[in-house]
């Protein structure tokens, strides 16, 4: 079977036939029906840091093709999400089901399918386990794929916060991709906070505002926006920040704009940095740097979805067209989700 | 390979010869080392419910004799405790190892091992999958089996309970027995509330006392109990009453002496029932009736024995006195956890 | 003034005229606005339990007419909400805002404004502390009075239960009348779970729908109403039901619907009573019977109303109505709630 | 009466003599019994903010002297310990006793009694409300008085990171002076986690472990005190950092020692920063840099410390030596905390 690959740092990405898999004992075959493309695959295609070449694509859903020997709970056909994180399954975060933040993971193999281990772009797949699957009800796995990343992380990151989000808060998200327009969508649905959402792209504003975002503002006069977002939430600050860019001028935005008692997450990869020390962010705010979600949070997502209250927007292709999608991606030239068809 | 086994409802339990069995793909082989001799036994035995003979023992701790095909995690010679209820493993509790509230108990074809399923009273014992095993560490498993059970229950309740247990509070826990004396060392490891143990036996009193209860009452005289108790816990009332009889009294006496946005937790099976409506318990007093504990929680637990925080009281027997054991259980003449050695 | 006033357990409310109070040092004299009729006002009036008359009315807003001596924060003029359950202001609970299950309940000499103490029934009423004041901001004092009550009631029973209130759950409102309709409107607002709505009067259960209620039920026929919860909320059954009624079979009802690992929530005073022992409700259900809110969930509720996402039906009526207004809200002849102005 | 007072930025305390106060409407009159000289005041001395001079002193304790009109729920004599950070009263943190929280602390006139406002080195003090009392019991003011911030402050980090401290988690104390020594024994009263004390000094170690620390570390070789903190935590890492110096090198040692999933608090204001980005911390840890605690934390302390769980080593003096307590302190010389005897 064809399969997108990744060779080593550096180099693009090629598309090589591969010996289609067979599952072992406790492992699950699946029919990849889409398969996400992630900006997080630029910086693995980028800068590796893996030993061999595997599949990419951590971001998968299909159908079940064959179950190993000793597999319960599902049966072929049946339509799943794959959790992206793989963990040992056995540590004290696992058994919690946030192999995100698996104890061994400094130890484990690879960080999961399309990120050391094969992952998703193309026909088949092995899932290591059961335990690594959602089913998807009535979702249509194309439109699901992504939900597995660019819904389930900004979940986590919000899931963390509710405490914070009460009526009389406002939460700020900043940058409205991906990631971020999931984020408005799952606030909505969430909380009944006063939402504010900011981007340098006034379409992906009004993008925001169609998704339920209370107030939109331009960033890109950085002054100018403090500003607004000072007036919104007044002398209070914001309750939350979250931030889906993580470039240092973000950064510092979110630390000025948050509250006493707050709290700041950073999503972004940017390369921000945050300087924290005493009262810059003001005092009583947490920080966090969180990664990707749990597996019961995915099932979380997936009911979401079902239940019609998020919704990505995903722009599909054929598998073999992967080289032009990761190049369309560099150039910004994506809009919504890409997804893969094999 | 000699197990001891229930054959139906109101018949004692049988030593019969059972074939050793193989570990089949995904699942482990036990050699069991322990096999606790547990109260809620006499109830499955007088009243069963259970369509099919099967191996007693649902407190189980032992080493790997085998794993079964894809098991990864483990190896041979491992000590391990094994967790008790066994759920459906990917609903939405079981995710996050919850199993004891699985979301399909209703149909599931055991509660577990030992309740339906093969236990632990016999040399070998089949685990379902290493999700179900908690490594031991440095502990003794004879001394660790009860742990999964006499130790998890208490741990379970008493986790849910923590937000109610700052150091202004106190809690009651009444009856000291198994389960009682494992509760008083927990509480005193996890919390700082002031700690009144209630029992109608002047030695298991005693021994509340030298495992850290503040205070001790004789509840045999129900009204002078009722003030002693009133006496220490002030005008606000019990802030957490833990009752491990379940009896009409016993439940009576807790609900009569916790205070306004209390937590009264009902563990005992003593067949009290509690008749909750307006302002009886006070107001606010969240009730629940909680059954044995997570995955996660287990984990806790060994953590805790480990760091010698917790220490069940065992006395050991072969298996072969199994029979003899419940008899001496039924006459209340067993002191601390019985356990079969295999 | 004119004041409507308690007399004696069993009589009639009566218009009687008081002078016109002034604050004393600390204190705060408020000019009603509205002051809601509650149905638990007809517990009070046929029960009574209090040693003197006093005037009624413990849903309150209006502006403030004078401040005492010492009193910060508020100027004349401020629309303010008043927060009903009065405590002692200095207890552990009091301190976080919990007034409502304040620890020296028993000793204090009233339950608050309305309660024992003179409340809102009248042109004039003293506000003990300025702690008790909520600002309305730009909502008017007389659509707020009735959330004092009935929407902080059901928004302190929400609250709690907001870590069950997953995208993956479901919950049951018993009784859509003046608390019911504004929990409808709450859970909305503040969570993304699948809500089914229950009650046996079909424009009510409209009313619902109207309001956000995914699924309505008309439990008349309770066996049909338990098979059609059953098939919304499937095998895990629901994760929270609440129960605004509070009669025997609304609670019987609750009981049978809800999951393991559930809440059952009984806000309504209709003289039901739960037999809570061993599974049933099931294993881990937590029961609750809660009392009013608190100050910051006022604040909150103020934050959610001022927002648009609450609305309390509300009919005004002169203070003079007072005593046809309670004999129509014993006749069930008043929609929404009402109001009195004086 | 005599008063120690701050004069203007960089200039020494003097004391003064100062008319005797007369408490106002609501207000409580304290004669004082002890008055804590803590770090932050050589802080405020050197470096000032404040616009006009003020009496020193806001660690206090003493007796009810006089209540002003209006005040309710005390009487002359009762012994107390006063709350801190003084806020509005009446905004949601406020309402919820986290004064330190305040969200118009930006508009206050005083950040609280001795910061800003007349603190508590003087026979007699002013306090705004009862609300900022917390009775004292049977324990002695002298002794007490720094409990209100060398023990609040490290309970409130503490509280805040109590989900973390499960039985299988280690928790790294850096910093074992005046608020560290405290950390000890209330992470001993309130958790199971393995607890590791670091400082640079023997002394203090040693100390620690006579607190109940279960290992410690010196921190004077930073790379070996790191292995040992790797050895003690293993692959999991740290679940809890709490640093009480605030150096860059304490700082920038907890960011290498806490694990995923982790907390790390920052109390000591000793000029360091830590740099927050991608994967430094690990992911999922989350950041704080507390202020000191909340009127219920208070309250819990107090209750703490009448159980004699927790103990401030203090050394007294009379008011007068205030100067040359001062100087010791700023020269390292005092043992524990001293306190002002007025």
């Amino acid at each position: 079977m064809k399969a997108v690959r990744y060779i080593q740092a550096g180099q693009p990405p090629e598309i090589v036939d591969v010996p289609q898999p067979t599952p072992g004992p406790g492992q699950v075959l699946l029919r990849v029906a889409g398969a996400g493309v992630c900006h997080s695959d630029l910086h693995v295609l980028d800068h590796g840091g893996f030993a061999h070449p595997f599949t990419l694509g951590h971001e998968n859903a299909g159908h079940i093709a064959a179950l190993g020997q000793g597999v319960v709970g599902y049966k072929e056909g049946d339509a799943v999400a794959v959790y992206g994180p793989w963990g040992c399954g056995h540590c004290h975060a696992c058994q919690r089901s946030a192999e995100n933040y698996c104890q061994h993971h400094a130890s484990l193999p690879a960080m999961g399918g399309g990120l050391g281990a094969d992952g998703g772009m193309a026909e088949y797949m092995i899932v290591p386990s059961p335990r690594l699957l959602v089913p998807l009800g009535t979702l249509d796995p194309v439109q699901a794929a992504p939900l597995s990343d660019a819904a389930l992380t900004p979940y986590h990151a919000i899931k963390a916060a509710l405490p914070w989000l009460t009526p009389d808060a406002s939460v700020v998200v900043v940058g409205i991709g991906g990631l971020g327009h999931m984020a408005v969508q799952i606030l909505r649905a969430l909380t009944p906070a006063q939402l504010i959402a900011c981007d340098i792209d006034d379409a992906k504003l009004a993008h925001a505002a169609q998704l339920g975002a209370h107030h939109t503002v331009n960033t890109r006069d950085v002054k100018a926006a403090r500003e607004a977002i000072a007036a919104l939430v007044g002398e209070r600050g914001a309750a939350v920040a979250l931030d889906f860019v993580g470039a240092q001028a973000t950064v510092d935005l979110c630390a000025r704009i948050v509250g006493r008692a707050s709290r700041l997450t950073i999503v972004g990869l940017g390369g921000g940095v945050l300087h924290y020390g005493a009262n810059r962010p003001p005092y009583g705010c947490e920080v966090s740097v969180p990664y990707w979600g749990t597996r019961a949070e995915l099932m979380e997502v997936i009911a979401l979805a079902e239940a019609g209250r998020i919704h990505a927007e995903v722009e599909s292709f054929p598998l073999e067209q992967a080289p032009q999608v990761y190049q369309r991606l560099r150039e910004g030239r994506i809009r919504g989700r890409a997804v893969l068809r094999p």
